[in-house]
């Protein structure tokens, strides 16, 4: 795209709301040392900046989720994942905020990963970098330049979102006004590397893996990567939500020659089939390695040290029936802020899916503060 | 051995404690309608049974453990995995109780499993039929009359061995005095039943697994099986220990050419390994289907109507801590006893595996009560 070779700030003409565009954001030195090269940014936006730029609003997706936070304006726009805050009439409305959304680096949607072409034209593959919650930041912080975004009104995320959002915080204290942080901790746990780790190994021992290349091959490891959302989708879930929808019910009577079937069996193949149908293998390894390094006290100090240079107005809300990221996660950041902030809590029967389920607890809480 | 060819009663000559020892119980008819032929149980006792035959206990192992409950009487005896509970000077005392503890069918630690020769010479293998908690103690039932045991004082089990436990109550319930269930359920449920396909995904998608045939072949799915204990263990134990234990240090400093490791990593690559050295895959898979299966009402009614028939006084204990078998499944279970008793709750920091770790807690109420 023209924008992306030039580098100018794309501000006019206007495109649709919610539609997939690309920004190149130059080289990127990374937390490792590595530099990659080219950095693409894909990203999308809602509304428009005023011309004081003061209603930009930066949202940040989690694990496996995009930039697509909302239905666009196109006719044929597919559903956002946060319809139920993100839209005309919602408290995130795009008729009065900018509101953005990139991709994280690593990713599969249209920013660089490791299925995107390296230098010699052959897709990077296992020679892709580890990458960092940070380095996302400093990724988009070149798109907020080039956007003319100064300064966010608000930076938003929930779970690995909420990560780049805190990140974001620390790293440009200037730039952000309010920080959500929703569903989500200061540093990933030993529980939270232990469930990643999992993921990893059933994606790498999968023979069709090949290491990471197999791109080109005509294999790809979709048992390994269907294996890692099984499990982690359980983490996603709570036990008194599984038990009400599926209990131990037989997806079909038992017969003596096959194996029971399960309900919840059933269900969690569902589960993985749709997100081998849309995430890349190398992607999935690339995020869940930064979600698993994520510390915002990484090389800083303490957690309180970390946060200290912190000027954003800090909104943490924890899901009550979360335990990936258990409430107390969510407590101990709110307590070591700056000036200590409450932790909202949200009710939700679904576990940490509850920061994707309950938009109208959400909205009740942002529309009445910081989008008020 | 000669006392499994003739099916006598072995009570005589004393053989050391905690020896393992097997007994041929015949052709059993599974649940599911498949004949199991020529079976054989291994088995370990302690102590004596007296001239009553009123002091015989019966311990039920969990998923991975074995009969190995105690250290023995001979020189070079293994550690035994609940010696803290059983042994001379512990609350279940061999002085005073005749100890019996079998391996599941299915297993691999003597008794008929997937790795047995079946009749044509070949191992089962893949062949090897679905078997149920309820299998197992039909098995143990001929293994008690055997040993002329006509009815236990107390038959005890942790997580997968409460399953059998409870199975024996109320399928022999002349025959059960105490019955004491440890970090269980009545049924499992819907997230125990994910958490279990997750596990038997990562076996069954190793391809040196080859289906299920893997013996003779050179080749065993040893990274399938370490991932699924890897798995299996996080849930084992809890978010808050693992925290204390291993936060998110790294393993060594991350370098720009490696991924990072983290301490956690390391533990639970040694949980697999240890268990990989140890346990077999389809021995693994076939006790974990007969996990998913547990289901006390399962053609008996509500859980009230299938609970009864037993004459067993119950003694229901569940770990505070413990989120794979969550302290509610155990006060729904005492609830639905025939007369109703009441919980007792053990504090454990390490979660499930409380029911190994804690057994001063557990000598205390047990040595207190059924064993007073």
């Amino acid at each position: 795209m023209a924008s992306a070779a030039t580098g100018v700030p794309v501000r006019e003409p206007l495109v649709a709301d919610g539609v997939l565009r690309f920004l190149d954001v130059g080289d990127v030195r990374l937390e490792s040392g590595f530099t990659l090269p080219d950095v693409t940014l894909g990203f999308e936006t809602w509304g428009t900046l005023n011309s004081a730029g003061s209603n930009a609003v930066l949202i940040e997706h989690a694990l496996t989720a995009d930039s697509h936070v909302a239905t666009g304006t196109s006719r044929d726009s597919a559903t956002g994942w946060w319809d139920g805050l993100v839209g005309p009439g919602k408290a995130i409305d795009p008729s009065r905020w900018f509101i953005v959304a990139a991709n994280m680096i690593g990713g599969c949607y249209g920013s660089t990963g490791p299925g995107s072409t390296a230098a010699d034209g052959r897709p990077w593959g296992s020679r892709f970098p580890e990458v960092s919650i940070r380095d996302s930041v400093v990724a988009e912080t070149r798109l907020a330049d080039l956007l003319g975004v100064s300064r966010w009104h608000a930076v938003v995320g929930g779970s690995m979102g909420a990560m780049r959002a805190l990140e974001w915080s620390v790293l440009e204290p200037s730039r952000v006004g309010h920080v959500v942080v929703l569903a989500s901790s200061a540093y990933s746990t030993a529980e939270q590397i232990g469930w990643a780790q999992a993921q990893l190994l059933a994606i790498r021992q999968d023979p069709s893996f090949q290491g990471g290349d197999y791109y080109q091959t005509g294999r790809t490891p979709d048992a390994g990567l269907g294996l890692a959302r099984r499990i982690a989708h359980i983490t996603y879930r709570c036990e008194s939500e599984l038990s009400a929808r599926f209990g131990n019910e037989a997806q079909q009577p038992p017969r003596s020659d096959a194996p029971s079937r399960f309900q919840v069996e059933s269900y969690l193949d569902h589960q993985a089939g749709k997100l081998v149908a849309r995430f890349d293998a190398n992607s999935y390894i690339a995020l869940t390695q930064a979600l698993m390094g994520h510390d915002v006290r990484r090389g800083r100090g303490t957690l309180r040290e970390a946060l200290g240079s912190t000027e954003a107005q800090a909104t943490v809300i924890a899901v009550d029936s979360d335990r990936l990221y258990p409430a107390a996660l969510s407590a101990e950041l709110a307590a070591a802020w700056a000036d200590p902030v409450d932790v909202h809590t949200i009710r939700s029967a679904a576990g940490h899916d509850g920061f994707l389920l309950e938009t109208d607890q959400l909205g009740a809480i942002l529309g009445g503060s910081v989008f008020a």
